[in-house]
């Protein structure tokens, strides 16, 4: 398969660390230096649908593309705006993609790569997909709680993705369950709940052995990767990965400044924005690699 | 890929359509006829997690597996516990397995098909995956409300599938999103609020079509099916599905009576129970429809 186009939304609201620290005791200064955030948006008259509508009409407009040709839509969501319908279901009636099938997955902060590495199994030659992270994550945060609300933002990214006979993409999907939950949202004490100091740890050691069994499939070393683009949770793991795999850290994109961690939509919104900037070219070799909630990690070694 | 071994498990507590009664204005009689239903299962101590697991080490004992063997764990759900962790990966740490990816997802009553769609698509040659379709519906249930609390129970599913050379099963997917919302739960109103006359002219309409694109696609008609397991709605719509293929009704499994509806984890316990009776014998063409929720619908046509 391969990526046709890309696109993001993200709600108008726009809420700076600034603004927080007059609602609960922070600062911009304690925020940037700990996790390389300066500001986030958060939805108001926005919805995950409405966010992911967006981004699935600006992928069929970009690619001149009707609605009626797309085989299957799959969103990797968190936060649905409702236990059914799934946001995948109501974008599918709302474009009109009268052939399409369509379902959410969830595996947090890794649901964009394994909803790619799905759609890679299910697209036929010659055949359309599209696959969206959309989050509105704010709906789990919990405003009195500081060490978590920083964190996270709202967002929707997608791709419109083609059939083709090039090769699969290489994946490594990983589960490593947890057990004490440390890091949860929802359920009964529905916000966001997380052990910050074993989440990093986690994300500095698996990530890294992820990416690197897949340049192990692919008999690739971390040097043959263009750019990385490891999901936007925190500026000082994306450093240490950098450091881990022996890389520049420009090869690491990263947007975690304007719009804090974004769970799912984070890669394909970060893909988004340098494929726009024309920092990402055709034929670059891409590896894409999320992490977090489950505690879960996917990579997948893709070629643009 | 084929079904190695099948498993199911129920909340302990069963709440009867006369204790219904006790508690809102309705009775036996009426729910009987206008459902099938006659007792749910509803979870007290039970979790979706908790059931799921269950599940998940019977089909790990029955098959006499170690749970390192498993290349996944998929569970369909429209009810999780948490935002995050998914059941399917706090499953993987608990049974331990080590080598698996985990995720869930969410297509409502349709979820089961979709996911064993999805296995069928992941499992290579002589691997193994597990399927469990897991719902504590009862969260959504707004016990004031006797049009829809009479329908639903709790419960979990689910199958031990290992990929070889059969055939691959013939699906229908489709999405037909429902711009009016006549089937929701969750979101800002939290419980299940259906237009049922909506949804009921739906899946008599619908199931028959993609039941019969299935058996166009297999090049097969209606006769040479075994068995067909309905997602258990509704005992009306699975007499009027019966009449629409024109196959005698007793080729349809029910138990919808002893267990209302389950959504995604309807099929996975119809089946087991089936498996267990020596009712579906090796060999046999099953048929497999889930529809509701989305609005989706979803049909495997599978041999046993």
């Amino acid at each position: 398969m391969h990526i046709v186009t890309s696109a993001m939304t993200v709600p108008e609201n726009v809420v700076t660390n600034d603004q927080l620290a007059e609602i609960m005791p922070t600062s911009d200064e304690w925020i940037r230096t700990r996790t390389g955030i300066r500001e986030r948006h958060i939805a108001t008259a926005e919805s995950n649908y409405s966010l992911g509508l967006s981004v699935s009409q600006q992928l069929l407009a970009s690619a001149n593309l009707d609605a009626t040709q797309l085989d299957f839509i799959i969103v990797a969501t968190m936060s649905p705006d409702y236990a059914t319908p799934g946001e995948a279901n109501r974008i599918q009636a709302a474009i009109g993609a009268s052939s399409a099938f369509a379902f959410n997955i969830n595996v947090a902060c890794s649901g964009f790569v394994y909803a790619m590495h799905l759609a890679d199994k299910l697209l036929q030659n010659g055949h359309y997909g599209i696959v969206i992270g959309s989050e509105v994550l704010s709906r789990l945060v919990d405003w009195q709680d500081r060490s978590t609300a920083v964190l996270f933002g709202d967002g929707s990214g997608g791709v419109l993705l083609k059939g083709d006979e090039a090769a699969a993409p290489v994946v490594d999907l990983l589960s490593l369950g947890d057990t004490d939950l440390s890091l949860k949202a929802g359920g009964e004490d529905k916000y966001f709940a997380m052990n910050g100091r074993a989440v990093y740890q986690f994300a500095i050691r698996e990530v890294p052995n992820s990416i690197q069994r897949v340049l192990t499939q692919a008999e690739m070393v971390p040097d043959q990767i263009d750019w990385v683009l490891l999901h936007q949770a925190n500026a000082r793991i994306i450093e240490s990965v950098a450091k881990k795999l022996q890389l520049p850290p420009e090869r690491f994109l990263q947007n975690i400044a304007d719009f804090g961690n974004t769970s799912a939509a984070s890669i394909p919104m970060l893909l988004h924005q340098a494929i726009q900037a024309h920092t990402i070219q055709r034929g670059q070799q891409l590896v894409l690699s999320g992490f977090g909630g489950g505690l879960s990690v996917g990579t997948m070694l893709l070629r643009y």
